[in-house]
């Protein structure tokens, strides 16, 4: 008998030999395809049999001890034992996020000890299985053996809790008072006698009006009505409530026994097209205790949200929707795992997203975003359950939903608002988003314009062939020697290149520009001779970094295809600023600030952002770079009441220009295909080819 | 292939070759012993296979023809098809309470042409067998058959829509004003353009200020918002939005495409320790469209709710809710299918019941009602979800649920007050509610005293051999020859006898006493010897209706033990009098109304009551008799938001007085256990033993 690999309550007797987990009844049967592998969810049980089931009893007989490394932890189990489930049986927490079909390849252990007998996967590296790798959930236990955590996954762990450290130092404070959805109040009760014979809910409220918290708009679901009676007698009448603070009315969440000793968490979510992150957040005093991040799974229905919506539309919203609630939901475990705390503590959400993402997530239909007259179904979100939602967290926990002022302007830019302050105060900014798409705002305390421009996800790495996020390995930093012509790289971490990502690839554009290795048509103007010209499939690329230097062992070039790539992007941005301010009877000059929001990478070189036309060549001075604006705007009505409020008038603030359909737009976006435009007087200080 | 049994929706080729229904996947893996047969539950398929699972193909192939009188639908359907599967194919509504699993018996058909397949079963009589009725779920189609549906099916259709008429009559008019928790709002709604291009939800909100509906209260749940965006294009922008309002808080819970085209319906329910009654009435007018009732499933776990507290806590209060829930359901079930109306118009319940019945109904735990001090978990419950609870009405329904003062005095008597207004009005009142248990208030619109007597279920039949609810074929009227000393008697309906029901037992052992066939001890004082004296394993009994005559064919006996177990209820229901009315420091004679709610039957004889003491001997026309006070309070509350709000202040109006540990109490009680009672002087209109 062992665990069921996807109901870990249920003890089965059906052990797969082929692939050694356990599975109970319903998942043998099961016809979700999400579920295991793909080949048994047509097939009756009999046919299973035949690939390879038995029962147990035929395998088991003989023990084995399994010792994980560094830590210690040994059990035993018995031979023919998965070692995930070993794993999971010595309380080792190992990250797997495909719940053990080896799809995800992140259960790595190093064998040190004895030998395991393992499935072949391409998950692994040669390197890695030379150095005895191999996935937990693919291998099963034959003999005594001790294994290793590998280093790196110690470290991720790390520094999923460190980035927690760093993002607080940049966070903490920018909410004046912590005031979430849901708090939770200590209670201390009377004892109940024939003399005070109340029903223990009228009890609770009573202990509840004694400790101020007003009770006479209180609603109460039927579970905690289910649970009262336990919860209240467990600890001699001392509770911890749990209360849902609403508009116009509060709800009873939780009873728990006890008297506060399970401190309350939040988390933060930015779920944006390419990109999730997740903050875990202590309510008490607002520190971030992890952060992480990872890829928006639904990246396998097309990079933007139109792919992602007639992904929908073919497929069903619920499947959009559990493809990107299991990314969250891993991200929420492996912050909790990184922090050690239960996820269940976990009681207060605050997602921002574009208006696509949220649909696909809540699983609303977003077919009628891309259609004319492009409506959201909804634009502004009550307060919803996690449970509701599918959230791995307390199933009781608030989720706000940043609300969005139109179908191609979200919440993630109501989010950025929010963390920017731009609507609070008097200069006049402009505001750019630049993620899978880039939306704008114009505006201050009185004003708030705001537009889509379509710039697609180049600088998110999307359609440029070693495009990447700005994570580990990522060329973030170029300069070209303006005589060698050859580019000399920093990367994130200092690790041997991967790809490049957003303030990487302006660098090296603006550098190429600068130094003649193209034109302002974005063509290669360096001899096709120089060894930094490759031709690859008749198109001429540049070469980056040679293969001897890369993480790949391939040369890590930039295309005439990805420069182009890139341009269209810059200009749609660009055309998108002097549009929206031509549409508000400004110019440039008008301009107090310019604030950018996005995933470029650490640092944004505003020089040369300016010298390829992606940002207007004004007084630098006036440029900021926010970072993930969005996140940090999640974050701050995760914590305070005044900026949820804050939120829902901002959103109804904002005045949405439409550009699908406007001609300015169209012959703007033309003339900004060059580099940095075809107005070259609006680019005084841009000195190209300075080189030649 | 075929329709699963348990899943409609699911096509499956698995037909079971013993019982000829088809079973999904799901099902036939099920552990969930409800579904379908127990033997299964425990069994991997390949065991099933073996008890006569066949693949559908090899049983398939030629067809046949079945018709069904009196209405005349046919079908053609595979041979080897159940009978109640085919009903379904033919539209034919059949009452099948089990889901087809052979355990209710309700499925009856005679078959008038050709043969089926039958199973042997318990649930018919030889009489039945003979006239050859069959159970359509246990029956597979083999050739062309006409099956008729019994006569006393259809009748039992037509008697259940009746009643809703003679309730109706009864009822009508009792509420000023039709307010229910869910109303239905019509809208037709501005069909979207680019110049207006509000989200779906914002064009709907703005559609119900339109039409008056206040919005910046409402809260919408996730399944309506996924389902918005489709419900408003279906009808070209028509919808109806139908809108659960709360003292706080308006809820939206459903958005049906097309203007009212649904009438809506609502439910009361009375959920008695016995017996269930059930109104299904038309939310427009205040109509009882169609009135049933039937015993609490529960009753196989003990009389009394001290018995099924005890029950719930050995076998989980989810068995206990499961039980009510199925009574309830199938009553639903049985009242629209009698009104020829969809369930899912159902959108507003409202539940009465005593205080262990609405804990158990709700799945709340109710153990500590019965150990000192005797504590509800919930007195006052908020609205909650029909579908929460589990009531297959429309998922979203509101259930208004009646509150409850105390442990021993529930919202089933709160309910009998709004029915019958005493706290309304100046006289001051003393009202009995007779059931399962018997429940006191005294008071008028100034004062509200209450109690509970534990006068236990005799007067509904309990703890009496030949006792029963006052349905078809009970006795309810007796008189007894003060010569021969023969009972003559009347039952409901003109029928048989099969038992007696409680106004026949007072007017039994009333009619015993003054022909002195009893002595005031309860004690037999006719001879021996004569005929209608009988001796059973050691009892006297006095013969109510020979073996001849009865439906049983057995002679319908009342033994000592019987009179005994009356004696003690009377004794309970007159001590509860008499000592409320001295906690009051009043008598007899400051009453100027005694109301009187129980099951007793159609007509309760004061005289006959009074002769054996269980009301008190004052003047004739002070008393009323309201008959089930309580579903007429709970038919009142689902009308009117008025009587919501005044339940709520009745129960917090009402003291309590606790018998249970009361010394008075007890010396009444032992006083009044003799008919009429030790004190004769307290009845002296009574003259006994007139024949003797």
């Amino acid at each position: 008998m062992g665990q069921c690999l996807c109901h870990p309550e249920k003890d089965t007797p059906y052990l797969c030999m082929k692939d050694n987990v356990y599975l109970c009844d319903e998942c043998l049967h099961c016809r979700n395809p999400e579920i295991y592998c793909k080949y048994r969810t047509s097939c009756p049980i009999w046919f299973m049999e035949k690939r390879g089931f038995k029962d147990s009893e035929e395998v088991t007989g003989s023990e084995a001890h399994v010792s994980f490394l560094p830590d210690g932890q040994s059990v035993a189990v018995p031979v023919g034992t998965n070692l995930l489930e070993a794993a999971r049986q010595a309380d080792v927490h190992l990250n797997a996020s495909c719940n053990g079909r080896g799809a995800c390849g992140k259960c790595k252990l190093i064998v040190e000890r004895g030998t395991v007998n393992t499935q072949t996967t391409t998950l692994l590296t040669e390197r890695e299985k030379a150095a005895n790798y191999v996935l937990a959930c693919q291998s099963t236990v034959t003999e005594d053996i001790t294994v290793r955590i590998p280093p790196e996954a110690v470290a991720r762990k790390l520094k999923v809790a460190g980035m927690g450290e760093e993002v607080t130092s940049k966070l903490l404070g920018r909410v004046a008072e912590i005031d979430p959805m849901v708090v939770e109040v200590p209670l201390e009760l009377a004892v109940p006698s024939l003399d005070d014979p109340v029903s223990d809910l009228d009890r609770l409220y009573r202990g509840l009006r004694k400790a101020k918290v007003e009770t006479h708009r209180m609603s109460v679901g039927l579970k905690v009505m289910r649970e009262l009676a336990a919860a209240m007698r467990d600890e001699n009448w001392m509770v911890t409530a749990s209360i849902l603070r609403r508009r116009h009315i509060d709800e009873l969440i939780e009873v728990a026994p006890g008297k506060g000793k399970t401190p309350s968490l939040g988390v933060a979510i930015d779920v944006g097209t390419t990109t999730i992150v997740v903050y875990l957040v202590d309510m008490h005093d607002g520190r971030v205790v992890a952060a992480t991040s990872g890829h928006n799974r639904q990246a396998s229905c097309g990079d933007d949200v139109i792919n992602r919506i007639v992904c929908a539309e073919k497929n069903g919203v619920r499947k959009l929707s559990r493809m990107v609630l299991a990314t969250i939901n891993d991200l929420i475990e492996e912050a909790a795992a990184a922090a050690d705390v239960e996820r269940d503590r976990i009681k207060n959400v605050a997602i921002s997203g574009n208006t696509t993402m949220v649909h696909l997530l809540l699983g609303i239909e977003p077919r009628y975003i891309r259609r004319e007259p492009y409506l959201p179904t909804v634009s502004e979100f009550p307060i919803i359950k996690a449970g509701e939602v599918g959230l791995k967290t307390h199933p009781g926990a608030a989720v706000f939903v940043y609300p969005g002022p139109a179908s191609y302007v979200g919440g993630d830019i109501v989010s950025g608002m929010i963390y920017s302050g731009q609507h609070r105060e008097a200069p006049m900014t402009m505001f750019i988003d630049i993620g899978t798409n880039g939306e704008i705002v114009l505006g201050n305390n009185e004003l708030l314009m705001t537009a889509s421009c379509s710039a697609g996800p180049a600088f998110e790495g999307g359609g440029v062939r070693w495009g990447m996020r700005a994570e580990e390995g990522a060329i973030e930093k170029v300069n070209i020697d303006p005589k060698t012509r050859r580019a000399r790289y920093e990367t994130i971490g200092d690790l041997a290149p991967r790809g490049i990502c957003g303030s990487g690839m302006i660098d090296l554009i603006s550098e190429m520009l600068l130094t003649g290795v193209i034109d302002p048509r974005g063509r290669i103007a360096l001899d096709q001779s120089h060894p930094c010209v490759v031709r690859q499939d008749d198109v001429l690329a540049y070469l980056v970094a040679p293969a001897a230097e890369t993480a790949m062992g391939e040369d890590l070039l930039f295309s005439e295809t990805d420069i182009h790539s890139i341009m269209l992007s810059k200009a749609a941005v660009y055309a998108g600023f002097t549009t929206l301010l031509e549409q508000a009877g400004m110019d440039f000059s008008a301009v107090d600030r310019v604030w950018i929001s996005g995933g470029f990478g650490q640092y944004l070189n505003f020089d040369r952002a300016i010298s390829i036309g992606l940002l207007p060549d004004i007084d630098r001075d006036k440029f900021t770079y926010l970072g993930n604006s969005s996140i940090g705007g999640a974050y701050m009505a995760l914590l305070s009441g005044k900026m949820r409020a804050e939120a829902r008038q901002v959103s109804n603030a904002m005045t949405y220009i439409d550009f699908s359909s406007n001609v300015r737009f169209m012959d703007e976006f033309t003339s900004a295909q060059f580099l940095p435009h075809t107005n070259i007087t609006a680019f005084p200080s841009v000195k190209i080819g300075r080189a030649s």
